[in-house]
């Protein structure tokens, strides 16, 4: 990981989550979350009133390839044990975005003023997670070797819908050559809080992606001769759908500036 | 599996491997075990004398993707109790193929007469147990529905050589749909015994193959626009090996006339 993703702060790559949750608490800026203290589980943060978290909450079990929970608080309950024992969802992620009627309106660092006893925070995992399974396996990904962000595409596949929550499964892209393609639907199988297996691979035109150089998110990666293009469900399928359904509020992670547990992500392989 | 193909044998669907080896042994005709006690491990069978088994042996050692090791006899002895109580290798195939200097000069149904104290006999897992897994699994095979054989291919890679022993890795193709490519890998990587994980899909001419419609061993099938080829290393890697090394004598299993062992298919799954 580059060094200049840490130059914001005094913290050093052996920091750990929890050090990093105090001084994002403290109000230390921060832009992004990505290779910070890696070997820990980053999160998808959702947060919404509990009249559309009924229905949300339905919509992840529906689609648990693109919406894997790592974990639900209770009803105005900020605290998150299973995967910290002092997380506060209300600060202790370096930036937010504030969503009203599906337009963000506000990017905080801090929504304590925005929490009510009737919100409901959904943590939802991330492919960091398994992207450093497969770079721990020697896989290159090119977007990590370029500094990039994933390249991101609305696909014609439709989720299963929950009540206002519906709309196209939204995947990653990520070029491999055969062999790692295989040895990266094994190690990717065994992360299934984590997106799990690949939902596609080969022709992107059989999932309605139709252009691999223009991404509707993320930064456009090229796909070498010798490669294939290895499509993941992504994390960002779930905001889509939020922000289509228009909630009056909603609250999430701004793009990369993730929730940072104690959990790490070997604990999240399945066998 | 179509009744036809039990149509020279009064053993029903139900016979198990030791039935079957029974009539073999009782000069029952048989022309190949595909669909024959199905849920049960069938073996590709080669048979060295000592002076170049050695080599064969760290042959297969060295490239257990193609030759993937069951079982290997004590020299001079037929048996193989691991794979079967009963089991003489001399008799239990239905039909063999005698090799001089790699030259087939016979395809006797009993081996009595060529059998010798140095002999030692090599059992090396076969697709027929990684297929039914797959088909088990509601993966539809292409060459089974249409009651063909695999298409197999030579390709430019080359095997790890041991003595005498080299050649290229040969393998299987079947034609699947990505989901499907993606369940197959997770299906096959149960099957290390068994040729494991594909070595290869998508661009056929990455691997040296450059056409799918001619394939060097079996039949061809056809790849529709929304499939992909998938590749697995063969069995026939290793008898391409052996007729290479053109050793002064060797048997083999002749084409689909496989060693039916007592083993599970599922006995062989690594999780």
């Amino acid at each position: 990981m580059p060094s200049s993703r840490y130059i914001n702060t005094p913290l050093t790559r052996s920091a750990s989550p929890a050090e990093w949750r105090a001084t994002f608490r403290a109000g230390q800026p921060q832009s992004h979350t990505s290779g910070l203290a890696e070997r820990h589980v980053q999160g998808n943060v959702v947060i919404l009133p509990k009249a559309w978290a009924d229905d949300f909450l339905r919509y992840c079990q529906r689609n648990p390839k693109p919406c894997p929970l790592l974990a639900v608080t209770e009803p105005g309950d900020a605290a998150l044990p299973s995967l910290g024992a002092d997380i506060d969802l209300r600060t202790d992620l370096p930036r937010y975005r504030v969503w009203r009627e599906g337009e963000c309106v506000d990017e905080p660092t801090d929504i304590r003023a925005l929490w009510r006893d009737d919100m409901v925070g959904f943590v939802i995992g991330c492919s960091f997670s398994f992207e450093q399974a497969l770079m721990d396996e020697g896989i290159r990904l090119r977007h990590v070797d370029q500094r990039r962000n994933v390249a991101m595409f609305r696909t014609a596949l439709p989720t299963v819908s929950a009540g206002p929550f519906s709309g196209p499964l939204v995947v990653t892209m990520r070029p491999l050559k055969a062999a790692d393609a295989v040895r990266a639907v094994q190690i990717t199988s065994r992360y299934p809080a984590v997106h799990g297996a690949p939902v596609h691979l080969g022709d992107p035109a059989l999932i309605g992606v139709h252009d691999l150089s223009r991404p509707d998110y993320g930064d456009a990666v090229e796909v070498m001769p010798h490669e294939l293009p290895v499509f993941w469900a992504c994390g960002v399928t779930p905001q889509a759908a939020l922000l289509q359904a228009r909630p009056p509020l909603a609250i999430t992670h701004a793009p990369g500036a993730m929730l940072m547990t104690d959990r790490l992500n070997h604990e999240l392989a399945a066998f």
